[in-house]
């Protein structure tokens, strides 16, 4: 007879949901305190309605200047951004913004631990790729180089998570070594 | 003839301003990546408008549940709570919500550098108290100890800072020195 493989971490939830709902299990469990950041938002008009709250009733998104995760973990610095796409090897780098990238690589210098979390959601693989080898796609592509990382080029320079019950994706796992490789 | 005494870091400005352009001056020298976390907000109604960008229609406010600002020093994941008070003496702790003090015990438990700067606008001066000194007061209160924090306390559990030029805050100063004291 076959065996039945239970797939966790994929009920049709988009990465920022799994990651969120991972975040709530190290925070409810003391393991790492790591938050999504809010959008930023230009508010604009807003109403005080009597006996009810208050309404915004115009604003605009602003253009964010960070990436979508970050918090403490140990001691450590963390700060992340997060990708999903439907490809089933070529990962565009268009994908990435430049204030991402900025924004990772001042992190980096500040010795925080910096990557990004990349799900390719037809092929239900996650992967952690380090700040500093993402770099040198996004710095290649700027001179002449590929548009997008291969899925092979993401094996052999990331780290892959296997998703899990609790959390849905033990990407701490994952952080404890890219801590561990630093010290090498 | 009397000396004129230069006062930088008030020009009428609210503390979180000078933080925020603290915190430019400091990302501008790759001294540390610290920023001020967007209001969160939860979004209703969307306009796309036609050759224009998207205005939000309808949003609320929703509770925060962290602080003001984090990021990275050196390695360390930063932490803190910004308020001002126009007393003179007593700093009342309801200025404080229970969330906040959660998610600074939470930092801290995970080795964060977490403080709060308090200003006191009618003085002009400026201090930062250790998360753990708050905590004394906040928990005291809630087993009938005063409402109130007394400026010769603040004084006592925290580090003054001294406005300045370039950075208006330079909080890092002090952020060094409870570094320092951690390794004690
Ligand atoms: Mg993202
Ligand atoms: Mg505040």
């Amino acid at each position: 007879s076959q065996s039945k493989k239970i797939l966790f971490g994929d009920r049709g939830m988009h990465l920022e949901d799994e990651i969120n709902e991972s975040n709530k299990y190290y925070r409810g469990h003391d393991i790492a305190v790591i938050y999504k950041k809010p959008t930023p938002v230009q508010i604009v008009k807003v109403d005080y309605p009597k006996r009810s709250r208050a309404v915004i009733k115009e604003a605009y998104f602003r253009q964010a200047s960070t990436t979508d995760y970050n918090g403490v973990y140990n001691g450590y610095y963390i700060d992340f951004e997060a990708k999903e796409t439907t490809q089933k090897s070529s990962f565009p780098l268009k994908n990435f913004h430049q204030h991402q990238i900025d924004h990772l690589r001042a992190c980096e210098k500040q010795n925080g631990i910096c990557f990004v979390i990349i799900k390719y959601v037809a092929l239900k693989r996650y992967f952690i790729m380090p700040a500093t080898k993402l770099f040198k796609y996004w710095d290649g592509q700027k001179h002449d180089g590929p548009k997008s990382i291969q899925l092979s080029e993401i094996v052999n320079d990331s780290y892959e998570i296997t998703p899990d019950y609790n959390p849905t994706l033990p990407y701490i796992d994952i952080i404890n070594k890219l801590i561990e490789s630093r010290k090498e």
